[in-house]
C-alpha cells in the first residue's frame, strides 16, 4: 500500500513535535512537508527544533528542510495537519482550504462555526460530512476539519455514554490541568507554579462550556443539533507535566441504581468498530478504574498510548447526581493523537488508501 | 492582666508546631505543659521537635520537658488544645474533660455529636453553650470543644455570607488541598505527588459533606438545627505546601442579579463584632479579590496571617448558580489557628480573664 | 534454551518492583519465587504490591504467592536477586549463602568484604571470582555477590576510560540524586522537598569514597588491589523522582590537550565485548552529549533503556583538572538493571545456560 | 533626619521589585523615581508591575508614575539602584554616570573594570575608592559601583574568613540554584525544570570563577590586587523558588587541625563595625549551623532577612581539603539587599545624611 502523503503546520512547537513523533512512524501516512515560523524556514527540523519529546527524533525527519506556511509548499499532500498557535491560524487555515488543501487543525478559530467539523472519532466521526458543505459556504475547494480543545476532548469521551444511557441535564467540571497544555517556552513560567495552583485559564472554560455540546450533537440534514445539556467549568493549572484531571458532577435525566450501573454503562458501551480499527484508536476509548486512588495524571496518562482516558472515583452523590474523575494525555488524545486519529478517519472515509 | 494557663496534647506534630508557634508570644494566653507520645515524654522540646516553622522557637518552650498526655500534668491549666492524631484523641480527650478539664481539639472524635460545638468562632460562636450540656450527657467535669476539618472551615466561612443573604440549596466542591494537610513524616511520600495529583483523600468528602451543615445550623433551644442544603464534595490533593484551594459551585434560593451582588455579600457582611476584637480574629475572615488569576495558594495563604479565607473568580453560570473559588491557609484556619480563636472565645465569653 | 530459574527477597518495595519489572520478560530468567515480609507471605504478588512502576504488572507474576524470606522456599532457583533493606539483608542474605544458593544482592552489607565481588561487569567481570574464595573463609555451600551504591555505579562507570587512559589523582564529586534513591513510604516527605533540596543522605558519602575504588581495583591473585585514587563526595537530594545526577572534577595524571581527548576516551573505549553481549547489557554504557545543557535527569535517565550514564559539559579547569557531569538511572543502573546484568555475568561464567 | 533620595532602574522586574519591598520602608532611603520599559512609561507603577512580592506593595509607590531610563527624570535623586538586565544595562547606566549620577548596579557589565568596585560591604567596603577614578578614566561626572553576581556574592561571604586564616589555595564549587536567579517570565519554562535538573546556566561559570578573586582582592595603592587561588565552578539550576546552594571544596594554605577549627573561623570572625551598624547589614553575616541537614533553601533562605548566608556540613575530606555548603538568598543578598547595602555604605562614607 503507498502511503498517504500528509504536511505538518507548527511543527517545531509543543503539539507539533507529539505529531511528529505520532506520523514519524506512522503505518498509513507519510510525513513530507513540515512548516514552521519564517525565521525557521529554510533551516533543517533536527537545527530548528528543541525536541523535548522522550523518544528520538528520527533521521529522516530531522534532516527535512522546513518550510514557511505557504500552500504552494504542500501541493502534492493530501491531509495538511495544523498545529499552529490560534493567534495565526484562522488565517493560514483558510488561505490553505481555498487552495484545495485538506486541514485538520488542533487550533482554535472555526470549531463552533456550523460547517466545520468538530471531531472525535469515537463520538461523532458522522459530523465529518459537515465539512463537505464548505464548497458552498466557504468557496473552499479544500476543507477544514477541527480537533477539539483538550480538556472538552476528554470530557466529551466520558460524557458520550452517559448521555446515550442516562441522558444528561447538568455537567459541573472542575479541571486540573497540566502545564503542557500552555505550550512550552511561552507556557507557564516556572516562578509561577512551583508550589502553587493557577486559577485560571483564559478562554478554557467558554471552551468547555460550548464545544461538548456540538461535538456530542447529532447530524440532522446537513447540521448537528446541538446537545441539551448544560456545562458549568472551572479551569485550574497544577504543576504536573502532561494528563489534565477532571472533577465531573453530572445530573442525568434517568437515575442510575447505583455506581454498578454507571460503571458499566462505560466498561459495556460499543464505540464504532470502525473507528477501533483505525491505527491511532485505542482499543478502550474509556477505561475505568476500581481503586480509590485513580486516575493518577502520572500513573495514567499513558493509558491507551495516551488515547484513552481514565475514569474513576465514580459515585452516586444524590440520586440522579454522580460524580466522577477523568483524566486524558491533554498532548495526545487533547491534541495530537486526536487529529491523527481524524485524519486516519478522513483517509478512511474518503478512500485515500 | 494575668496571662490564661494553656496546655498543649500532641505537640511535636505539623498541627502542633503551629499551635506552639501562635501560643509562644500570645497576649492572653501563656504555653504551660506541653505533651508528646511515650517516648518523647521526659525530653525537652527543643530536643523532641523537628522545628519546621519558618519562624524559630523560642527558647524558653524549647526548654520546657515534655510530660505524657495524661491529665495530671494539665491540672493547672484552664484550657487544652489538642493536636492529637485522631487514632487516639477520642480516648485522652474524653478523659481529660471527665477529670475536668475544658478541651479544644483539633481531631475528628466527636465533631459531629450534638452535645459538642463545631465552632468557626465568626460563624457560629453561640454553639458554645452546647458544651455545658456534656456534664449531664456525659457526666464531663471539663468539657470537649472541637475545631473543623481544614477544608470545612474554608469553605464554610465563604458560604456564611451567601446562606444567610441568598440561601443555599445545593454546593458542588472539589478541593485541591495542599501537602501539610496530610502531616509531615507519615504523610505524603515524595515519590507519590511530584509531577502528579492525588484523587483521594480518605475521609474527607465525608466531613466536608456533613460538618458545614452543623456549623451553619442554628441554635434551637439547647441544639443546633443543622443547615438545610446539600454538599456534593471531591477532595484531591495537589503538590502545593501549604493553602486548600476549593473550586464552589452553590446553587442560591434567591437569584442574585449579578456578580456584583455576590461580591458585596461578601465584602458587606457584619461578621460579629465580638469575635472582630479577638486577638487572633483577622479583620476580614473573607477577602474577595478581583484579579482575574487569584486566589492563588503561594501568593495567598498568609492573607490575614492565614486567618482570613480569599475568594475569586466570581462567575454566574445560571440564573441561581454561582461559582467560585476560596482558599485558605489549612495548619491557620484550618487547624490551629481556628482552635487559638475558639480558646479566645472560651476565655472571654466564660470570663478566665 | 531452558531458562534459569530465579527467585527475589523483598519484592514488593521500589527496587524489588524494577527487579520484577526486568525480570518478568527475562530472555534467560524465569521468576520463580518472590519473599515479601513476614506480614506479606502467602498473599498473591499482585495484592500485595502498591504497584507503581510505569508499565503493566503481568497476570503470572501478579498471580503468584509470596513467601517468606527462608531458603527452603528457594531451593530450586539457581540465583536469588536480593532487593531486601540493608538493616536484614546481612542476616538473611548470609544463611541463603550458608544453605548453597547464589545470592545477588543490591544491599549494602558486605560489600567492601575482600571476598565479597562487588560488580559492575563492564568494569570488573573478572572479580566475580574472589566469590569462589566465600567456601573457604565463610564455610558458604552458595556465594554473596554485590551490586553496588546507586551513585557509585554512575560515578564509576564514568571513571573507568579516564583511569585506564589517563590516570586518577583526585575525583571531587556533588551529587543531585532523585527522590526514589530513598524508597517510596519510608522515604523523603514531599513537605521536605518541595521547593527544597536537601544537602545530606545518610551514609551515602562514605559509600561514594569508598566503593569505587575497590570497583576500579584490579585482581591480583585472588585479591582485589583497591584504585590509588582519592575520593571527596557531597550528596544531596533535588526533587527528581528518577535519575541521580553528579557535578564530577577529576585530577588526572596524564593532562589531556584538551575537551576532545577526554571526550575521546570515552566515546572510543572499549568495553569487555563478551559483556556487551549480555541481555541487560547497553550497546553504549557511557553515552557522551555534546549540547551545553545535557544531562538532564528528566531527558536522559532513560538512555539505553536505564543502562547507559550520560556525560555531558566535559570542560579542562585547569591543565590536569577536567570536570564533567554524569546522569544515570538509580533504579536501574544504580540498583536493578546492574543487579540482573551481575545475574547474566554469572549465568554465563559458570554455565547456567 | 532627612532622608536620601533614590531612584531605581528597572523597576518591574523581579529584582526590581525586590528593589522597592526594601526600599519602600527604609529608614535612611526614599524611594523617588523609578522607571519602566517604554512600554510601560507613564503609567502608574501598581498597574504596570505584576507583583509577587509576599508583602503587599505600599499604596505610595504603586501610585507613582513611570519614568522613562532617561538621566532628566532622575536629575533630583541622590543614589539610583540599577535592576536593569544585562543587555541594557551597560549603555544606560554609562549614559547615567556621565550625567553625574550615582549608580549601584546589580547588572553584569563593567563588573570587572579596574576602576568599578565590586562591593560586598561586609568584604571590601573600602575598594569603594575604586569609583573616585572614574573622572579621570572615563569623564564620569558620577559614578558606577557594581552588585556582583547572585552565586559569587553567596560563596564570597563564605570565602572571607578561611581566606583570611587560613589562605586558600582553590576553591571547587557545584552551586544548585533557584529558579529566581533566571528572573519571572522570560526565566526558566515549568516544563524544563519540573521532575528536572539543567546542568547548565549561561555565563554563570566565568562569573564565579573571576568575580571572588577581585572580591577578595586587597586595595593596593588605587588598584586591586585579586586574590590568588583559583575557582573551579559547575552551575546548575534545580526547582527551588529561591536560595542559592553551593557545594564548596576547599584547599588551603594552612591546615585546619579539625572541623571546629573550620567552624570558629566563621563563628568568631570579626566583620567590619562600621558596616555591621548600616541598616540592611545582618548581624551575623555567615550563619553555621551544626546539624547534618542543613543548610535548607527553603528553611534557611531567609536567615538575617536574606542578607546572612548559612554554612553547614563543614567536614575535613583530607589535610588540607575541606567541605562544606553554603546557601543564601539569591535575590537579596545575591542582588538587591546588597546593592542596597552598597547604597548604605556609600551614603555614609560621602556623607549624604
Amino acid at each position: 500500500m503507498d502511503k498517504v502523503k500528509v504536511g505538518l503546520l507548527g511543527s517545531t512547537g509543543l503539539v507539533g513535535q507529539v505529531f511528529v513523533k505520532l506520523l514519524d512512524k506512522h503505518p498509513w501516512f507519510s510525513l513530507e512537508v513540515l512548516s514552521a515560523s519564517p525565521g525557521n524556514a529554510g533551516r533543517k527540523y533536527g537545527d530548528a527544533v528543541h525536541w523535548i519529546m522522550d523518544t528520538p527524533l528520527s533521521r529522516e525527519t530531522s534532516e527535512k528542510k522546513l518550510v514557511p506556511a505557504e500552500p504552494e509548499y504542500f501541493k502534492d499532500v493530501d491531509i495538511v495537519f495544523s498545529a499552529l498557535p490560534s493567534s495565526v491560524a484562522g488565517e493560514v487555515e483558510a488561505r490553505f482550504a481555498r487552495s484545495g488543501l485538506v486541514v485538520v487543525s488542533n487550533a482554535r478559530p472555526f470549531r463552533l462555526d456550523p460547517d466545520v467539523p468538530l471531531l472525535i472519532p469515537e463520538i461523532n466521526w458522522d459530523h465529518i460530512r459537515l465539512a463537505e458543505r464548505q464548497s458552498g459556504t466557504r468557496g473552499y475547494e479544500g476543507r477544514i476539519i477541527k480537533n477539539p480543545n483538550c480538556s472538552t476532548a476528554i470530557l466529551s469521551l466520558s460524557l458520550k455514554p452517559l448521555l446515550d444511557i442516562f441522558g444528561l441535564k447538568r455537567v459541573t467540571v472542575t479541571t486540573l490541568q497540566a502545564l503542557s497544555g500552555a505550550g512550552y517556552r511561552g507556557g507557564v513560567p516556572s516562578l509561577d507554579i512551583l508550589d502553587n495552583v493557577l486559577p485560571y485559564i483564559k478562554g478554557e472554560e467558554e471552551k468547555l462550556e460550548s464545544e461538548p455540546l456540538k461535538i456530542l450533537g447529532r447530524m440532522s440534514g446537513s447540521r448537528v443539533e446541538p446537545a441539551g445539556f448544560k456545562v458549568n467549568a472551572t479551569a485550574t493549572r497544577v504543576p504536573t507535566l502532561h494528563g489534565h484531571l477532571e472533577s465531573v458532577t453530572v445530573e442525568t435525566a434517568e437515575k442510575p441504581t447505583g455506581e454498578e450501573e454507571l460503571v458499566e454503562a462505560w466498561k459495556d458501551y460499543r464505540w464504532p468498530g470502525e473507528i477501533k480499527r483505525l491505527p491511532t484508536a485505542p482499543s478502550d476509548p474509556v477505561i475505568v478504574r476500581a481503586e480509590d486512588d485513580r486516575p493518577q495524571p502520572r500513573l495514567d496518562r499513558d493509558s491507551g498510548k495516551g488515547m484513552s482516558v481514565v475514569v474513576g472515583r465514580v459515585k452516586i452523590k444524590e440520586p440522579g447526581v454522580a460524580r466522577y474523575l477523568v483524566l486524558g494525555h491533554n498532548l495526545v488524545r487533547g491534541a495530537a493523537g486526536n487529529a491523527v486519529l481524524i485524519g486516519e478517519l478522513y483517509a478512511k472515509y474518503y478512500g485515500l488508501l
